[in-house]
C-alpha cells in the first residue's frame, strides 16, 4: 500500500491531493527553535507521532513518541540530564532511542529501542530528517536572512486541514491573489502568468510589473505610501519541497529625499505534512529593513494572517469536500498556463517519490 | 460497489437504510426557490456536492461544485451576468459548466467543463434531476397547491442524519402517532393499519375514523375548538420517492352557525438523500384555509416542529446506533400489516434502481 | 474477520490493544445495580447496544436495543408490568426478547424475536453473561464484602477512551504508581516488581514493603497520620478479566493506645468492553471500617479519582496515538519482570479466545 500512489484520470503530472506523498529523504521543518526545550512536546510529522525535546545542555532531539515497552507517549514523561524518562514505569532513553535504564529491574532491555531522528537547527527552525539517515548529503536550505539583524522577519503559525501539496501549489502560483485575496492583498494586477525555469533542483519564477501601486500589506513594512505607484519584480525560489520563498523586489523610482527607493520583501511559505490531510505551515514575512517598529511589525502580522486565512479556509474546503465525496480524486483536472511553476513542483516530488520506491507512474 | 447493493437477511423487501439506495433518474427537491439567489449556495444532494445560484436574470442553476482547474468550491466564488466564477483564479463558468474564460491565459482550456443539471421550479421548491437527462420525460410532481392563494402553506426544513428511507417509511405508516407522538399530536386512535393500494405509480392509503377530537396541532388552523368530536377521512399519496402528502379531511358534523363543516390539512413530506446517512427533509403543512394569521400560523409550526422532533431524534438514535454496531444491518427485521404503504415504498425503491442497473436481488 | 484475530511483531503474548479481544462466555458488569430502574438505559457492552431495565416487580432484564420491527431502539420506550414497550409503534417484549404484543394487529408476529442476556445481581452491580448461556457454569465473582456492612466501600465510574486490556494491565502492574502517580500516591518505595503466581485460574501478586508513609489517600480511610511510617503487604488477585482486587493490608507497628494495628484497603478494578476502542471502568476502594464519615469518604474520593484521572489520560493518549499511527500495532512492544501479572493476564485472556475459537497464534 505505501509503495504504490494512485494517479487518478490518467493526467500527466500526480494530483496534488494524493494520500502518502511526502518524500522522506529530505529535511522538513520540524519546530520553531524556540518552541523545543528541555519539556518535551509531541508533534506529528509525516503522519508520525514524535517527542522534541532538548538534553539540559540545549542539544535538540527526535523520537518515535512511543515507549517500546507498553507503549506510552514519551512526551508525557520529562528530561532529566541527556535523557528523556518514561512518564508511566520511569524508563529511560537516551537521544539515540536506546533505552538506559528499566527502575524495576537491574538487567537492561537490550532490545528497547525505539527510532530516533537526526535534527539541525537553521534559521528560526529546527529541521528533521524521517527517511534513510545514509542518505543526508547537505544541510536544511540556507535560511539565515531569517536571523540576520540586517532583516526583520516576521513569522506564524497556522494548522491547515489539508493536504501540504495543496499549499505548496498555492503559494508557487501567485496569479491568485488578484482573485482570493482582492479584499486583503489587493494587488490586483497579477494576472498573468510569470516566466519558470529551473537552478539546479530549485524551481524558479520570475516577473516585472509596470508602475502600481503596493500591496498595503507590505507598504508599512518599506515605510511607502499606499497610494505610490512602484515598479516590482516578482522573483520566486523553491529550493526544497519544504520551503518556498517570494520575493517582492521593490524600486520606488521618486524616493523622498534621503529615503532609499529599493526594498525587498521575502515571503517565506514552509509546509510539513502532519497526521492524514492536516500539515504544519509555518510563513514568514521578512524585510530588508532592520528597525521595523513593534506597531509596524504587528498590524503587518495582522494583515498577513487575514490573507493567509482566505488560502486556509479555501484549501480546507477543497480538501474536506474532496474527501467526503465518494468520487474523490476520479475528477478532471486541468492544468493552465499559470500553473507552470506548479507543475515543475509536482515533477520534483514525483522524481523524489520514485528514488524512494513510491512511484506515481 | 456502486452496482450492487447487498440485501441482508434474505429478506424480501430491501432494507430501508442501506447504503447507495437512491435512485438518480428522478426529480429530487435541491432547495427552496428563494434559497437560491445570486449569491451561490453550497449543498450536498445524493453525495455530490453542488452549487445553487441564479444568473443575474434569475434562471437557476446547478453545477458541480468544483472547479476543474484546481478543484477549489465554485461556491465560494460569485455569480457575473450569466456566468459563476471561481474564487481561486477567477475561472468564468455557464450553467452548462463550460469554461467560458480563464483570466491568465488568451487560449480557453477546452476540456474544462464540469458536470450541470437540469433544474425545475414547481411550488415552494427547486427540483433537480441527477440522473441521465435524456430520461426526463415529465416535470416535477403536480405542487400547484403549495402556492395557490386559496391555501396556507406553513414549511420548515430539517437535516436529519439518519438514512432518507427511514423518513419515507415514517411517514408512509402514521400508526406511529398514537405511540411516538402521544404528548404532542395527541390522536391516540390511529392504531389500526389503513387500506392501502396504487394509484399507477402512486403508494395510496386511506382509512375513515369515527368521531374524536382532532389533533390538537390542527385545530387553530382549521379554527376548530380543541376537544370537539369530528370525523376524519385520513388519505396519503406518494406520487415519488421523493414528496408524499398525508391529508387530513375533517369534517365537523355540527359546525358553529355559519361556519364551514370541511377541511383539509394536507401534510407535505420531502426527502433528499444529502451526505451518507444523512437527509434533507423538509415538511409542509397547509389548510385550505386562505387567511390563517400569524399568530395561528405560528404556533401551528412550533407545534409541528416539536412533534417532528420526536421523529428525528428517533430515527437519528436508530441509525447512530446501526452504524456503530459491528452487527449492522445483519438483524432481524419484521413485517406487520400496518408497513403495507410502506412495503410497497420499498418495492418502488427497488424497482427503480433495477432500472437504473443497481438491483437488490 | 470476528474469528480471527492478529499477532503483530511475532511477539510471545497478544498485545493488549487487539480489536475484538474481549471473551464473551464469561460475567461482565453491565451496571451499578441502583441504575437499573423501570425507566429503560441505553448501553453499548462487547461492542453490543443493549437496554437494561427492571420489570415493575424489579426483576432486571437486558435485551438487544434494537426492535425487530423497524429497528428503533427499545431504550427510548417505557416499562409496562414486566413488558418493555417500543416507542415507535408499541410493540412489546418480556424479558426472553418475545414479542407479546404488536399494537396494530391481532395477529402476534411469531418471529420477532431479540437476543436476550443473563443477568445476576451480586454486590453493587449487575452482572450480564454475552456468551453462550449453555457455558454458564457459576455466578459472578464474590464481592459480597461491597455490601459487607463491615466495610466502607467507596466506588465511581469512568468511561475511558481505551482498549480494556490497557487498564486491566495498568491495574495488574502498580510499580507505575511511583512514576506516574508521584504526586498524588506519592507512594514511591514500590519500584520493584512482585511475586506473581496462580490459585487456579486467579492472577495473584503479593509483596512486602518495610516501614514507610502510606499514600495520603488512603491514611484518612484508615484514620491514620500521613508521616507515620507503617508496614504494608500488597496482594493482588484477579479472579476474573472482569474484576481485580487489590488490597493493600497495612500494619501500624506502633498504634495509639486503644487503636487498631491492622487494617486493609481493597482496590477494586472492574472494566467492561464498550464500544471499540471505548471501556466502561468502575473503580472501588473499600475500607474494613465500618464508620467512615462522609467527609473522609468525599476526601478520599477526590483523591482516588485525581489519580485514576491521572491513568485515564495517559491510556486515551496512548490509544489514540496508536489509533491515528498508520503503523499501528506494528511496532515493537518489550516485555519487562514487572510485567509478571499482565502477562499472566494475556496467558488468561488468550486461552479463553482460544475456547472460544479465536485463536491468537
Amino acid at each position: 500500500m505505501k509503495d504504490e500512489v494512485k494517479h487518478p484520470n490518467g493526467q500527466r503530472i500526480p494530483n496534488g491531493m494524493l494520500e502518502d506523498n511526502y518524500p522522506r529523504n529530505m529535511w522538513w521543518v520540524a519546530a520553531y527553535s524556540e518552541e523545543v526545550t528541555t519539556k518535551p512536546i509531541t508533534r506529528w510529522l509525516l503522519e508520525t507521532p514524535l517527542v522534541l525535546y532538548r538534553s539540559e545542555d540545549g542539544t535538540p532531539a527526535a523520537l518515535y513518541d512511543r515507549c517500546p515497552h507498553r507503549w506510552a507517549p514519551l512526551s508525557e514523561g520529562h528530561v532529566a540530564g541527556d535523557k528523556i524518562v518514561c512518564p508511566y514505569h520511569g524508563m529511560e532513553f537516551n537521544s539515540g532511542g536506546h533505552c538506559t535504564k528499566a527502575p524495576t529491574q537491574t538487567m537492561m532491555p537490550k532490545t528497547a529501542q525505539i527510532p530516533s531522528y537526526p535534527v539541525r537547527e537553521a534559521g528560526a527552525f529546527i529541521w528533521i530528517w524521517m527517511g534513510d539517515p545514509e542518505a543526508i548529503e547537505d544541510g536544511p536550505p540556507d535560511v539565515t536572512y531569517q536571523t540576520d539583524p540586517g532583516w526583520s522577519f516576521l513569522t506564524g503559525y497556522m494548522e491547515v486541514a489539508a493536504n501540504w501539496v495543496l499549499i505548496r501549489e498555492n503559494v508557487m502560483d501567485l496569479t491568485h491573489i488578484a482573485f482570493l485575496h482582492k479584499n486583503t492583498f489587493k494587488q490586483d494586477d497579477w494576472i498573468t502568468a510569470p516566466d519558470t525555469y529551473m537552478e539546479g533542483e530549485t524551481v524558479c519564477y520570475e516577473q516585472e510589473f509596470d508602475l502600481a501601486p503596493l500591496s498595503p500589506l507590505f507598504c508599512a513594512g518599506m515605510g511607502l505610501p499606499e497610494d505610490k505607484p512602484i515598479k516590482r519584480v516578482q522573483k520566486g525560489r523553491m529550493p526544497s519541497l519544504a520551503i518556498s520563498f517570494s520575493d517582492w523586489n521593490v524600486h520606488d523610482p521618486n524616493p523622498e529625499e534621503g529615503a532609499r527607493s529599493d526594498f525587498i520583501m521575502r515571503g517565506c511559505h514552509i509546509v510539513t505534512p502532519s497526521t492524514r490531510g492536516h500539515t504544519h505551515y509555518w510563513w514568514g514575512a521578512a524585510f530588508d529593513v532592520p528597525e521595523i517598529s513593534d506597531d509596524v511589525a504587528e498590524k503587518t502580522k495582522t494583515s498577513v494572517v487575514a490573507a493567509f486565512d482566505e488560502d486556509k479556509d479555501l484549501l480546507q474546503k477543497l480538501q474536506a469536500n474532496v474527501a467526503a465525496d465518494p468520487r474523490g480524486l476520479d475528477f478532471l483536472e486541468v492544468t493552465l498556463g499559470a500553473d507552470g511553476a506548479g507543475v515543475k513542483v509536482r515533477q520534483i516530488l514525483n522524481k523524489k517519490l520514485k528514488a524512494e520506491g513510491r512511484a506515481l507512474s
